[in-house]
């Protein structure tokens, strides 16, 4: 009998005592069970297990979180950490919420949505092929929302800093890269990471080079946009609406513009989440690894700190 | 030099010229020409061309319609009359909106748009694995739109009247089919067509068997659902939401419960439609065929009289 200790907090109990005993019918999980009997314990920062020397037949500490600074430097800790790393579920999440909020404006939704009805007037959007998407950014998140994208008849540009190949997207890089991809982007999806080089990449005059009336997806990162810049250009009309999960204060303060511009539709970094049901699944994974004798995943190297 | 006449209504010349010039770069496309010099009329109901007689050296008309049932009676009319017929375009268009609205449910994100932004709440979707959905009709349309649902992830479940094999699809088909189809259908999607049998299809009791919250998109045929009991469910809490695009009166009368529900979202027949783009292509197709000597595509049988 394999038993688990869940000691992530009693909050997270009720969501997460489903799910772990779907995936481990066989094993005892429970949020209390005698130390010297404990197999696995489910953590996470600020658990009430502090100390791990009672822990006697320990195999592994299992992070429900990607960090750890809060348990790395505990020196009652013998036995091996592992930390949550879920980038299938984290890369589909941003795949969705992309290809969802592409499809909104390409369709032109928000015209139906939260409000009556009025007249029948029937235009309809063009189709997807005759809608430019661009996603800058080419990485793991940008290269699959962009495959998603195409894979529904859009035509899609990628931009990336170095050259990159994704097939069937047309990749650009670099300078003059960037002014064509933003040039054609009827609908412009941000991906990139905020470093130096990208820190208000989409100002004033990177807005003004997209077609009038574009509209930005920002599942990024919130420093990629000027904010200013960007109101500015819902206003004019230049852009038609920004779509933002992400913000350079999270939470968003409760007085900025965003919460309640009638052209910005933010959503509280939402997009790429760990979610309960692939956390339980990483959870229950290393769990069978370890009772089958294998190596655990997404070992934390102590020394490093991560 | 080929010369195409434009009698299909002045008021769709404006939209209708530039795409038909960018297709037909070196024909000549006039509202207005001499009758004998013509060779092709693209035509609609109502067109102000009703002689066909001075039309001398006439090759086709070309309908911009499918309907041709106020032309195929005219004895003037002694060429080969051709209709529109846009398949891709309508499936095209039916995929990217049952796609678009089955990811506006499964995202919730109805809860963001045209309202502010409260609080910082990051209740996440499931993944989109986690979220099962079941379409009615695995016709032409219905086969589109699952394939597509299913590359993004979503477990898909199939329904016709008789047996079907669409890959990676779920396939049921028959009463029993049809309660396994509807008991797991958190969004359920109606593509089925109106026949005596599937009127009022989703009445009370089928609707019961849906998960509850479960949403309807219904891009099919307003007859398939009992409208009253829609309204019940929704108004119960079996149904969270419906989105609406065809009814059994369209355009959808003014002062119709469906126009103003706070869990009803009506678009106005504009799913699957004709676009102007993907018309003017299939003219300048059969231009072009006819040009070659190669048979034209999408005839009439004025006999039969479609």
């Amino acid at each position: 009998m394999t038993n688990i200790l869940f000691a992530a907090g009693a909050q997270r109990w009720t969501t997460y005592e489903p799910l772990l005993r779907a995936e481990l019918p066989d094993a005892t999980i429970a949020c209390d069970l005698p130390p010297e009997e404990v197999d696995y314990i489910v953590y996470a920062p600020g658990s009430e297990v502090q100390d791990f020397t009672p822990f006697t037949r320990l195999k592994a500490v299992l992070n429900l979180w990607a960090g750890v600074e809060n348990v790395t430097g505990n020196d009652t800790l013998k036995v091996p950490l592992a930390r949550m790393v879920d980038t299938e579920g984290l890369t589909q999440g941003m795949v969705e919420y992309v290809t969802g909020h592409v499809l909104r404006h390409h369709l032109g939704m928000d015209r139906f949505i939260n409000q009556p009805l009025e007249g029948w007037g029937q235009e309809a959007p063009p189709l997807s092929a005759d809608r430019p998407v661009t996603i800058l950014g080419l990485g793991t998140l940008g290269s699959a929302c962009a495959a998603a994208i195409a894979a529904l008849g859009f035509p899609v540009t990628g931009w990336s800093r170095t050259p990159r190949d994704v097939p069937g997207i047309t990749c650009l890089h670099g300078a003059d890269g960037l002014d064509t991809a933003l040039r054609s982007a009827e609908i412009l999806v941000l991906l990139l990471p905020h470093t130096p080089a990208t820190r208000n990449l989409m100002d004033a005059a990177a807005i003004a080079k997209l077609p009038k009336g574009a509209a930005i997806v920002n599942p990024g990162r919130g420093q990629l946009i000027d904010d200013d810049a960007l109101l500015a250009a819902l206003d004019s009309g230049q852009l038609s609406h920004a779509t933002l999960d992400v913000f350079r204060t999270e939470p968003l303060p409760e007085d900025h513009p965003f919460r309640s511009h009638p052209k910005v539709t933010p959503t509280p970094h939402i997009a790429a989440f760990t979610r309960a049901e692939t956390a339980a699944r990483v959870i229950a994974g290393n769990v069978r690894r370890g009772e089958a004798g294998e190596p655990f995943e997404h070992l934390v190297d102590r020394d490093a700190g991560y």
